[in-house]
Parts: C-alpha cells; sequence; structure tokens
C-alpha cells in the first residue's frame, strides 16, 4: 500500500487532491454509455453553467491541462508571424518549455515583470516601437490572472490595459490557471476580472479538480474552427464527460469561489502570523493564493523538507508558498511550530 | 439530474464508463498533499508495474490522450526533414488533423491499407525508392496494434516488419491505444505483440479507464530529453498520481488483459451471432474487439440510433461495432432483438 | 579555369544558364545605392510591369526559389489544422522535403494521379468525405501549372475546378514554377492559365533567370501581412532589385513567352523525331516543355551520360526530356545520333 | 530607364551594389549546362576554396540569404524542446521576424546586450539556472560577428564564451553576416574570429555579392542530413553555380577581405573626421563597418534625405551609419560638406 500521509505543504495547489464534492461528480457521471468528444449530456449541462456564470452565452472548449490550455487558444489567434506581448514572468514565457511557440507558433514578445503584470505603459512602449516586416506584429495581448507571482488584475486596471490592447487591434488572452483565486480577491467579481479579454483559459486542476481546463471564448466569434484547433493541439478530450462532471461540481452551487476563497483566506493568514517572527520576512501582502516570503537559511531547508515550498519569486532569495482549497488553519500552526522548533534548534 | 441510461451500443469502446476497480484506485489515491507532475509514490509504484510488465527496465512517461500520446512519441523520434512510415488508415494519418505534423513534425509518408496494416513489401518499396534530399528521410515506422480496422499483427509478422526497419536504421513507434486487446488477441503475448518496437504508446482510455496513456520506451536510451518534448507537447500532467493510480489498478492483478479479453470475446460473440441473419453480412471475422458489418440499409439507420455504431472501415459502406470492456452478452441479445424487430417491421 | 562545356542535355531546365538579356538587365541594375528589401525603384519598376501583365492591379512579392515560393504562399493561406488539396505527384508533395509541413503547416491531403492534375470529381470526393474535428478542414487547393508530369490545365478545365474550390470556400494556389510553359501552351493566354486562381507563384529561375520568383495574388485582399509571412519564411530577398530587374527583362518586351515558346517548340520536334525510332517509345505528345519517353534500355544509361535526363515519370521506366529556353534543333539532332549511334553498338 | 544614380549613403551594407569582380564571375559561369543543386564543377571549386580558407575540410552548404542561413543551421542544431541563448540585440531575435521559431524551433533564451556581445557571465547565469523540463534546455549558443551594434569578438574573448558553451555540451552557432569585417578588424585571423564555432553562417551579400550566404560546418560531423535540412527550409539553391561563382570571386584572391578592410577603414575615417565638428556626437569608436553617433536634430531629417541612415543603436535617438566594400572618401567629403551646409542653415 502507497503512503500518502505526509504534511500538507506549500509547493503548489496541484499538489493538493481532488476536492470530495468533485470526486462524487466524477463517481456520478460513471455510469453507461455516452458519446465521446463532448458529444454527452454531461458536456452540455457544463456548457450551460459556464453560460450562466458569465450571464451570457459563451463558447466553452475542454482541454486537459493548462499548458495545454494556453497552447491552443493561443495556437488559435495567432499567425506564425505575430507578436504575443506578456510578462516575461509568465507561465506561458517561464515554465512551458516552448509549448506556445511549438504548438500556437509567433513569437512572445515579453516586457520585465517583478510582479507579473503587464501595465499600459509597457503594452505602448512595445506598440511604439519599429513596427515592419522585420519584427512580428503584435497581435496578441496574453495577461495572467493571478499571476505566476501571486498579483490580481483589479477591474479597472485590467479595463485600461485591455482597452489599449483593443485599440491597437489586438486580440487579449488570460490565462486564468488561477481565476478563481482572482475573482474571490475581487469579491466575486468575475466580469472585472476578465474586463476586455476575448479568450480565456478558465482553470480547474489547481482549484481541487483532477484534471481539467476550459477554453471559453468570451468573444464568441473567435470560436470558429477552435474544434479543429484543440484536436489538432491534441488537447481533445475522447471520454469528455469526466472533465464536465468536475466542472459541474465546481459551478453548480459556488463551490469553485469557496474553495479560492479558503486557499486565499490562508495565504492572508499565514502572511499575518509570519509577522513579528524574526525567522520569516514577508514584503508583500498576498492577494490570492499565493505568499512570499524570506525564510531565515539557517531553518529554511530543513523546513522545505517537513513541509515543501518553493525557491523563487519576485525578489531572490525569497520562498514561495502556495495554499490551496484544503488548507486549513491547523496546517498553518503544524508549520509554524514546525519553523520555530527548528529555530530553536539552529546552529 | 442528468440521464446516462440509454442502451449500451457500440460506438466506441471510449463511449463506455470507467471500470469499478479503476475508479476505486482514483479514490484510494485521493488522500494528503504529493508532488506534482510524476515525483510521486503512486507514478513511482505505476513506473515498477511497467518494469515487471515487460520484464526489463522500460521508461514511462504518462500522457493525456491518444493524440497527444502519438504527437509527442513521434515528435520525439522525429526531426522536420524526416519521413513518418505509416499506413494510410492508420490514427495518425486519418484521424487527428494534423497533430502529427503540428507537434511532430515530419511528413507521413503512407501506404495504402485496407485492414490498417503495413506489409514488409511496402515499406521495402518506400525505402526502395528515390532517396535524395529532396525528399523526406524515412525515419520511422510507426504501426498501429490493433489497427483501426480492428486487425492484429502476429508477433512474427511484427518482427519481420520490424526487423526490416531496424536493418535500414529506422526507429519503430506502435500507437498501442488498444495495445491490450492486441495482446489478449496473441493469448498474453505481450513480447510478441509489441516485437521489435522501440517507443510505445500503451493505451488506458479505451479499456476502461478515465484518462491517461503511457509512452514506453522500450529501447530506454531514445528516452533521453523526452521529459522536455512531453512538456513542450502539452502533455505532462500536474496530478499525476491520478494516471498512474489508474494503471496500477490495470496492471497490479491482470484486469487490462481481462477487460480486453472480455471485449474481445464479446466482438467474435456478435461475429457469431450475426451469422445466418440475413440483415448481417460479416465478411471478416474480427480478431480483437471491433467487429465490421454491413446491415441491412432498411434497417440500419434506426438500428443505430437505439444502439449507436458507425459507419466506415475496410469496405464501402460497411459499419464498425466496437464492443467494451463491460459489453456484456445481454447487451448483445437486446441488440439483436432489436434489428431482428426492426427488420420484421421494414418497409 | 573550370569547363562548362558539355552537351546541353535534357536534365531540367533549371541546368540552364542564364539568358543574356536577363544578365543585361542585371548588370544595368548594377549601379549605385539603393534601399533594400523592395524599396527601390527597380522592384517599383517590376511591379508595374506585373500589373500591365495581369491588366489589373496585383500584388506582388520577389522570393528566391520555388519550394520558398510555395512554402510562403501557402503559409499565408492555411492555419495548421486546415487541408492543402493537391495532387499526389506535385511538387509540393513529392518534392520539397517537408518544406510545406515544416513552413507553411497543415497536412497535404493528395490525389491519386499520374498526369499531375487534379480533377473536379477527385476534389468533390474529397470535399464529400468525412469532414469533423477529427480530420483537416481542406481550406485551399494548390494547382500546379505546369504540372510536374508536364500536362496543362486548359482555360475552361482549370475554371471548372477552381469554381468547384471556390463554391466550398476553398482559396487556390498555383505552383507556377513552369507556368510561362503553360501559357505560351494555351496560345498566350495568361488570365485563361490562371482562371480562378487566388495566390500564384510565378516562376522565373526555369524559364532563362539566375534565380527569383514572384508571388502574385491576384485575389489583392489575401496579400495582407504577407511582407511579414515572407520574412518569417526566409524569402524576403535584401538586394531585391537584382530579382526585380530579372523580371523586367523576361516581361517587358514579351521575353518571357518567347523563351518558354521555345523549350515548348523543342520539346514537340523532340516528340516528332523520336517517332518511328525503334529505340525510343514515347506515349505521350508534350503539352509543353517536358517529353516523356521510353529508351531502349540497351543504350539509356550511356546516353544518359552523354546528354543527362531523369527517370521519372507517369509510367514506371519511363524517362523526363526537358527543354530550356536555350534549346537548340542541334541539339536534337547530336541527341538523336548520338542516341542511333549507341543503338547501332548495342550489345 | 530608371535611374540609379543617388549619393552613397550609409543605410546599410546591402544598399550596395554587386562588386565588379563578382559580377564578372556571374558572366564567366554563365555557360553551358550544368546540374543543378551544387553538383556541378562551380561549386566544386568553391567548396575547394573554403577548405583551402580555413586550412582543413569543412562542410560548405550555400543558402539565399541570411536569414534563412541562420534558420536553416539553427535548425539542424536545436529540437524543438531547446533554447539558443543569444542577445537580445542579435538579427536572429530583433529582426528575422520569427524566422528561428518558424523554421527552427525552439525558443531564444536571450541576454541583455547593448552591445550585441553575450558574455560568459551572461551564459553561466542562465546555465546556472533553474534547469528541468520546465524550461527549455539550454543547447545552443549563437553569436554575431560582427555584432548588430557593430562590436567584434577578439578572438580570446571568443575563445573564453565558447570554451564554457563546450563545457556545459552546447553547440556553438554564430552568425555571420558581416564576418569578413571581424575578420579584417582581427587582421585577417579567420581562425580567431571563429574560435570554438561549430556551425558558421558565413556571409556574402553584405560584402558585395548579389545574394548567397554558406553554412559552414566546422564541426564536420554536425553537417550529416543537413542537406536535408536546407532543402526542408526552403535554401536549397537549383541553380547553384551562380552563388559559389560569387564566393569563388570573393575567395580566390583574398578580395572578400579587401572589400571589409576597405568598409572598415572607411567608418574609423568617418568617426575621425566626425570628432570636433559639434553636429556629430560619437560615444564609440568603430570597431568594423558600422558607426554609431548622435546627430543635431537640427539637422538629421534632412541630411538622412540626402545621405540615407538608420536610427537605432546602443543609445536612445543614437544613428547608424554603414559603410560599404565601394565606399570612398569622396562620400564621406560630400556627406560632411553635405551636414556643414545644412548645419549652417538651420533654423
Amino acid at each position: 500500500m502507497i503512503t500518502l500521509s505526509g504534511n500538507r505543504g506549500f509547493e503548489s495547489d496541484n499538489c493538493a487532491p481532488v476536492h470530495p464534492r468533485v470526486m462524487a461528480a466524477l463517481e456520478a457521471a460513471n455510469r453507461g454509455h455516452v458519446p465521446g468528444y463532448g458529444y454527452d449530456p454531461v458536456t452540455a449541462e457544463a456548457d450551460c453553467l459556464f453560460d450562466r456564470l458569465f450571464g451570457r452565452h459563451v463558447e466553452v472548449f475542454y482541454t486537459f491541462n493548462g499548458t495545454g490550455s494556453n497552447a491552443a487558444a493561443l495556437a488559435h489567434l495567432v499567425r506564425p508571424h505575430h507578436g504575443i506581448v506578456c510578462a516575461d514572468t509568465s507561465h506561458i514565457n517561464a515554465a512551458e518549455t516552448c509549448a506556445p511557440e511549438r504548438i500556437a507558433g509567433g513569437k512572445l514578445l515579453t516586457v520585465p515583470s517583478a510582479d507579473g503584470k503587464v501595465t499600459p505603459a509597457q503594452l505602448e512602449g512595445i506598440l511604439g516601437g519599429w513596427q515592419s516586416e522585420h519584427v512580428p506584429k503584435p497581435a496578441v495581448l496574453s495577461l495572467t490572472q493571478v499571476t505566476d507571482e501571486g498579483m490580481v488584475y483589479a477591474p479597472e486596471e485590467l479595463r485600461a490595459l485591455t482597452d489599449a490592447a483593443h485599440r491597437h487591434g489586438m486580440v487579449v488572452h488570460m490565462d486564468g490557471a488561477r481565476l478563481a483565486n482572482a475573482v474571490a480577491a475581487n469579491r466575486g467579481d468575475l466580469a472585472g476580472s476578465t474586463a476586455g479579454v476575448d479568450v480565456l483559459g478558465f482553470g480547474g486542476t489547481k482549484n481541487g479538480m483532477m484534471f481539467g481546463e476550459a477554453v471559453v471564448f468570451l468573444k464568441t466569434e473567435l470560436a470558429e474552427e477552435f474544434a479543429y484547433t484543440r484536436k489538432s493541439c491534441g488537447q481533445l478530450p475522447s471520454k469528455a464527460r469526466y472533465i464536465a462532471a468536475q466542472f459541474i461540481a465546481l459551478l453548480e452551487d459556488g463551490l469553485w469561489l469557496e474553495l479560492a476563497g479558503n486557499a486565499n483566506r490562508m495565504a492572508r493568514q499565514l502572511y499575518r502570523r509570519m509577522g513579528g517572527l524574526p525567522w520569516f520576512r514577508t514584503p508583500y501582502e498576498p492577494q490570492a493564493n499565493e505568499l512570499f516570503a524570506h525564510v531565515d537559511e539557517r531553518i529554511k531547508w530543513k523546513l522545505c523538507e517537513a513541509f515543501p515550498f518553493q525557491h523563487f519569486g519576485p525578489e531572490p532569495g525569497i520562498s514561495r508558498f502556495v495554499t490551496s482549497f484544503d488548507t486549513e488553519e491547523a496546517d498553518i500552526d503544524r508549520f509554524l511550530a514546525c519553523a520555530e522548533e527548528l529555530y530553536r534548534q539552529r546552529g
């Protein structure tokens, strides 16, 4: 028997298990034969829930994972001579091993960003630069909400940015692998958290699902032929009902925001409780479910062994702590107790 | 409540649900936090089971689906100026919407094949053709086991073909989306059913899993850097334990062959029972879990509405019937009774 | 000193040198500094000549070579999930080493064709086949005029085909590496020889130029952003005046048709004079500048050493003879005399 | 008649015409039929000259242009999951419109560089960063000699850098579009100017040729299958003798260094003569044939109209002046006189 009983750490929200209600939905969907590839009643139901969520008709395509969702969406929006404006710290540039270049094509035109956000001035800087056939035509703006550095675009901030992009004829893509956490941070304002976004990657895996994301075309006319693109990118699920069922569990009673809200709350709590402890230094208050903190080097590595966390972020030497839908106050207690104990024993 | 209670038809083995023991394994794996991306104990356990299955060390990489598994494997084996020899009826050529060209690169060099098999003579024909920098260099032979037309390579037949490929310095890839059915057809002879294969797509989804395939490097040295390739092809699962757990369920007690064996048996039974009924004509005995039959045009479409099946195969106008791990004799009874009733009522 | 004084053979029209008037134009253009990349007065002049040639405004982009011209044009017309319908014997499928797949993307959907032509029935056959997200969407029809087998589409024949394509919303591309020979064969009817073509590769290299082709957008609105595509395909000439100057030489006084006309005439003459000689068998009358003939095996290889020709064509064992702008009757005399002499000496 | 008689400006060395001896070589090669695609005696002769130039056997492949040469060379060296380390200001990153991404694949891993050089510390910085399947594997170092900012790697400097790359198992590519100018700057030291380079783009177009570059494999074993790569990248010249003939003209009597030497000398002279003139400010002494200077804003645009130059470089607001093989002292006289006159007339 494999043992799966270590501490609940802070390495990533994809280290977490599947939420029980999501698992129950998978069980419930596991009856009988249905057509594959999304032509089943479970998928139809999930599609309806997305329409209801956005308050209007949106075109939804389920995919397997975040990298695939991003690559397929971008693949549909760019031609190979186009540029995709994004933060240098964005997931598509910094953590997807050429998947956008390989599958989507085009070139990432990066702007430097410690917090993962693109500013309107940076966008205008690129658009105001030399434009000719000798350089890629900037055609897509790709934003990340929540950014990989844990920052959240506020509605008005996002609107200013996407308005600028649209004025220049660009299409706006959003990598929403942690969109739920952003919406929770923006007090449930989904419309504001996706203001001006044309094509949205709606994350599921990091928010209690087993696998599965959704590419949501808010500008529905862009969805034409996307079924082909998804398939040719290797992202068409055959037993599609099992992704749809999970999204139904998340969306039908607001579970998605409840789970993201818990993760965000736990990150803020971790931040508050680290305050004043000399073995932690937390330069930024978390906006969503990612906290960045400097950990005293004398305890850092042993602490990380007991309660895993990662070692990158907006400052050199900083560590990243990600809370999850299932993080509990008791996890924070245990973690802080361990840190204190290690600090006492330090060399 | 969504109703999922229609007849069990014969449309595809991916219309079937998830086997209860696979579902139980998913439940069992759903405890605690573990590292993502395959660095978890469940994945380690599944890897061991693959080693045991093949009786030696193999390199295993889990992926989401068949098209992705094929694209990633081929991507690793070809350079963009290479040719991939395959049957024109193979899944990679006929049912993957440019995914191999888009993700893997190179060019599919197809040979005509009604049954989905490549013959040594066809392979030699391509290799004996004009070879120069003006045409792709044939570098990979990609075979399908079971073929999309339901045929199974026997061990000696496969050996002759892969030997020929190796003599010419080619690498052999096998699309094994239905490998279990081939092994069951070859009386459990896994080694024979994959004789001379260098890189194998080991199917799970069509054999009772929810999602997940495995790219298995039988020639382990070819696996170098494949972790990068998988990621850049969008096929790296973050919560990897949930694919591994399913494979454990299939492999640890021989469930994979039991399920495939049932599907094969049901296809043979369907074939036997169609014999003598004037409203069916079955030119080929099924070798695995796909039966091809001509259905009297006067009952075909109504029958298909009640018990779905598809309309393609090695002869024009023929229909395809796929049995699944969960097909029961009672399903065949009901299906045949319905056909007989429709035939009686024919215009 | 390198010796360049062998016999004028029939290997290919790209074995021929550069026409003296083309060379003179290169000399004439070789004065002073001008802007690069086509923003020079020579290129402007060539553009005007193309407009005059077609009797209306066309968008012209000069490229280096035929493979590059095809790849760039197709790259602009297809998305990676699209299919390009073409003959299996077309240059893009049979002699470009994955360049279309690599640079343009999409998948070549080939129809069998011994003479290199696509028929309306073949096109309808593909379009009437299974259409779904599981197979590429047929979006482009790519024709070759003259085909690689030496056949010429007559205007009405071409019109029927391109009309069918347009009815299905497809775009029509023409590989016109030997377009001049087709127009000469069609009695100077350029409009008819390109009837219904949206984007045309206009050949130069095989018709007396040193290098250089032109991608001509007859449907001008498709040219949008093609300057980017050309550059990203590596086909933007920096010293563009030297391609433009060559086209000026060809186009300003009808030299292009004169040269192609000579080549065609010489092919017909070779055909006529082979008639009745027992060591040749010529199943097809040449339509342009490619003649296919069976050569007596006892003299074939020695003859080919003295007067090179190639060994492929619409029948097994047949040889291909290509005449050029500079082929003279005396070349045919010498070739036939050599053949006769070899036949006398045969073993 | 098209007028080509403006001033000789400083816009780019590809605005210059073709050197008379190169043109004469094209004329001399223009006799008779020879095999295409490089199987001709002129190409064989050029290959020998490259061997003699490097003092050992090198594998040479002629291509059309610089972007194509870079894309084809990189295409051969990278797999799609690899990273190519280069300066952010390098031509492949800043002026090739996604051609490397589109044709070669992989991802450009850029380091900030005002002068176009990569430093060993920057290379080590990338290699010492996070290495995993989640980020591209750095496999190729691509250097530019002369850089687009006019800087030249000295032999020892280059050696340190390429040694570091080789220690990490990387392959070294050099974009030598202006290699001749670098060698001239390094006092004719070709070996030193390419120290540790595995695959070299040897420029011709910017040094008096009409078109044509050469991909030179100094590490000859890397050339395997490159003939296929070149073809599939659209860079195989059919009438290859006309590129080879130009290289023969450049290489057989040292013309290549003579021409580059003149361009370098003229750049230094322009620099010296700008010194002390208050309407110019020249922060850097030119190392090769590119001079960067601030021009008084009151005369800049009118001066640029009369004697074209460009507006980018290592400092904001700076202008770039490129001298050519045919730049003469009289051109500098006229240019400076014009500047002085414009300054006198300033508002």
